[in-house]
C-alpha cells in the first residue's frame, strides 16, 4: 500500500518560441517577477500591489470600472465568472458563434439553467451584425448577448463597437470574450459601453497562462447585486471576491491569490503601459502585414478575409496534401518553434500563426516565414 | 474618455518570514523553477512534465489513483472541483463542521442544489465520529460525506480514517479537505479509502498559491461517468478536464494550463519526495513540538487540546487585554514575520501560527517565539 517517492529530476524546459495561440513567449522581466519572493495575500504591501494591478487593468482595458480584476484561474474561468455571475436559471442568451469559443459559451449559458439562442457564422468569418439584430427581434425575452471580439481559433475580428450597440438597442449587456484582442488590437470598454469582458494573460500582454483578467460595467454590476438566485460557484461569485479585491484597507480573505502569478502579470501590464497601447497595436499590426507578404511569397494563403483579419492570429490554409502535423513537429523539433493546429471544424486544415505580445517582432516574423519555407522544400 | 497609461513601477516585494496559515515560504529552488521559460501547454515536453507531476502528486497523496491532478486554481477551486462533479441536485450530503471551511463546504452543497446535513463540532475540536454515525443514522438517503481533515482556521486535526470507514459503512463517499494536512501530518489515500481529496500549494508543499492538488478514487470516478446531470462548472467539469490531463499522448486541449506554476509545483513535489513523506511529517511534528515549549515559555497557551493539534498550524489564544491585531502588525514591520489573525468565531481571539513545509525549521521557530516575546514585553 505504501507509494514508495519517485525517482524524478528537475525539469528543465526547452527554450522555444512560442508562435501557437497562446501561450506567447514570455520576456525575462516577467520571468524575474515571477521568482520574486511570495509574501502573504493580506500583507499590506501586497494590496498595494493589487491596487496598481487594477489600475494597470482599467489602463489595458481602457476602462474606469471599479470592478476590474484578476481571476484567479486562466481564460476559461474568466469566461465563467461572466456567464455564472451575470446569467440566473430561465434566461434567454443570444450567443453568436464563429468558431470554437462561442460553443464554449452555449455550454456555459447551459450549465446555467438558461437557454442559448444560437447566431451562427462560418468559422473564419466575423459575426454578422444583421443575423444578431434579427435574433434580438425574435429573441425579445433575451436579457444578454455574448460574442467572441477575436476568434483565437479561426483569428477573425468581429466588430465588437456595433454588436454592443445593438446588445443595448435591444436592452440586452453584452459579454465580450476579449482574450485574444486584449493588449493586441484596440478594444475600448468605456467607449464601446461593454458590459463584461474576460480575457487571458497568456496572449498579447505575455504573461504565463493562469490568470484571467476580467472587467464588469455599473450595469453588470447592478445585475449581480440584484440576482434573485445565488451565483452557482463559490470560488468565481464576484459578490464575495470583491471583498478581497475591492477598495479599502480592510481586504476580506475570499481564497488565497496566486502571488507570484500576479507579480508577473503586474509587470507584464507595466510593459504595456511603458509602450502604450497605442503603439503595441500598431507594432501587433505592422508585424502581421510582413507576416502576410512572407506567407503569401510561400505560396500560402489566408483562412479569413483580410478585412476581419487579426493580426496577432493568423490562420493559414494547409496547402493539399501536406500533413499538417508532421510540418508542425518538425518545426518543434528542429526549430523550436511552435505554432498551432486548426481546432473544430478547422482541425487538420488550417496551422494559427500567433504574434502575440512579446512575440510580435520582425525576428519572428523572419524566422517563422523562413522555417515554414524550409520544412515545405523539403 | 481616452485612459492615459499610469505611471507605476516595477513591484519589488518585502522579504517575509511567512508564518500564517498560508502562504508558507516557498524556496529558492522552486522560485528558480517558476522563472523557467514559458513553453506550450500541448509541447510534448510539458506533456512529458505533467506526467512526472502525477506520480509526484500519487506519492504525496499515497494514492495509486489515476485521476491525481492539480486543478488550475486555487484550494477553493479545488474544493469546488470535488462538490460540483460528486454532488447532483436533490442529493443529501453531510457536512461536518468545525471551523471556515466545513462552512464553506455547506456553501458549496447548497450551490450544488443539494441538501447539506450539518454535523457541528465547536471550533477548536476535532470532528467527533459519534456525532457523524447518528447523522448517518438519520439520513439514510446521504450519499456523501465531506469534512475537514486539518481545520486551517483553528489548528485541529480530525481522524480521517475512521470518519471515511464511517462513510462507507454506511454507503456514502468522503470528500476529504486536505489543503494543510498534505505533505505535513500523515495522510494516506489509498489506506484510508479516501474518495476525493483536495489540497493547496501553498501550505506544506511550499509552492506558491494558486494551484491545487486533488485526487479521485475509483467509486468517485464512476460517480461523475455516471452522473444523471451535467456538471455545473465547465471549467471544473473532470469529464473533460481528463482529456487533457489523461493517458496518452494525444491531450485534448480543454483550458490553457498555468505553465509556470506548474514548474513550481513540480519542484516543490520533487523536494518532498527528496525528503521524503515520513521525514517530512516527522520534522513538521519536532518543530511544533519545540514550537509549543516556546509558546507556553510565553505563558500563552493553545486552543486545541494536545492530542488533537496539528503540527504545521497552531492556534494560540490571545491574552486578554491585548490589541492582536497590533501585535501582528508590529511583528510585520519589526520583523518582517507574518503570522495569522483569527477567522469566524475565532476572529480577535487566536494568533494562527504556520509551521508549513519549508518554513517549519528550528530557526522560525527560535525567531517566532523571540519575536512574539519581545513585542508582548513592550
Amino acid at each position: 500500500m505504501k507509494i514508495e517517492a519517485p525517482r524524478i529530476g528537475s525539469f528543465i524546459p526547452p527554450v522555444r518560441t512560442l508562435m501557437g495561440p497562446g501561450p506567447s513567449n514570455v520576456s525575462t522581466r516577467v520571468l524575474d517577477a515571477m521568482q520574486r519572493q511570495t509574501i502573504g495575500h493580506l500583507d499590506p504591501e501586497f494590496v498595494g500591489m493589487m491596487d496598481d494591478l487594477k489600475v494597470l487593468l482599467q489602463y489595458a482595458f481602457q476602462t474606469a470600472n471599479e470592478l476590474t480584476i484578476p481571476v484567479s484561474g486562466p481564460g476559461s474561468a474568466g469566461m465563467e465568472t461572466c456567464f455564472v455571475n451575470l446569467i440566473e436559471p430561465g434566461d434567454t442568451v443570444i450567443v453568436c458563434q464563429n468558431g470554437v469559443f462561442g460553443g464554449r459559451m452555449k455550454e456555459n449559458v447551459q450549465r446555467c439553467g438558461a437557454t442559448p439562442v444560437m447566431v451562427e457564422d462560418d468559422w473564419g468569418m466575423p459575426v454578422d451584425p444583421d443575423k444578431l439584430e434579427a435574433a434580438l427581434q425574435t429573441n425579445p425575452e433575451a436579457t444578454t448577448v455574448a460574442f467572441v471580439h477575436a476568434e483565437t481559433s479561426t483569428g477573425a475580428q468581429s466588430d465588437a463597437e456595433a454588436l454592443v450597440e445593438l446588445a443595448h438597442q435591444y436592452d440586452c449587456l453584452a459579454i465580450v470574450d476579449a482574450v485574444t484582442s486584449l493588449g493586441g488590437t484596440p478594444l475600448k470598454v468605456d467607449k464601446w459601453g461593454v458590459d463584461a469582458v474576460y480575457s487571458g494573460s497568456q496572449k498579447c500582454l505575455s504573461a504565463p497562462p493562469g490568470l484571467s483578467p476580467v472587467s464588469f460595467g455599473e450595469r453588470a454590476a447592478t445585475r449581480i447585486r440584484t440576482r434573485t438566485t445565488p451565483v452557482q460557484s463559490w470560488f468565481l461569485d464576484l459578490n464575495l471576491v470583491m471583498g478581497y479585491w475591492g477598495e479599502g484597507a480592510s481586504r476580506s480573505y475570499h481564497h488565497t491569490a496566486p502571488i507570484n502569478a500576479l507579480y508577473g502579470l503586474h509587470e507584464s501590464l507595466l510593459i504595456l503601459a511603458e509602450e502604450g497601447l497605442e503603439t503595441a497595436w500598431t507594432r501587433h499590426r505592422a508585424n502581421h502585414d510582413d507576416l502576410v507578404s512572407g506567407i503569401e511569397s510561400l505560396g500560402l494563403s489566408f483562412v479569413v478575409p483580410e478585412a476581419a483579419r487579426l493580426p496577432q492570429l493568423n490562420a493559414v490554409s494547409v496547402p493539399v496534401g501536406v500533413d499538417e502535423a508532421a510540418i508542425r513537429s518538425r518545426l518543434l523539433t528542429d526549430f523550436d518553434l511552435e505554432i498551432g493546429a486548426g481546432l473544430g471544424v478547422l482541425a487538420g486544415k488550417v496551422w494559427r500563426i500567433g504574434l502575440m505580445g512579446h512575440t510580435s517582432t520582425p525576428e519572428n516574423v523572419a524566422y517563422v516565414t523562413k522555417a515554414i519555407g524550409t520544412v515545405l522544400a523539403d
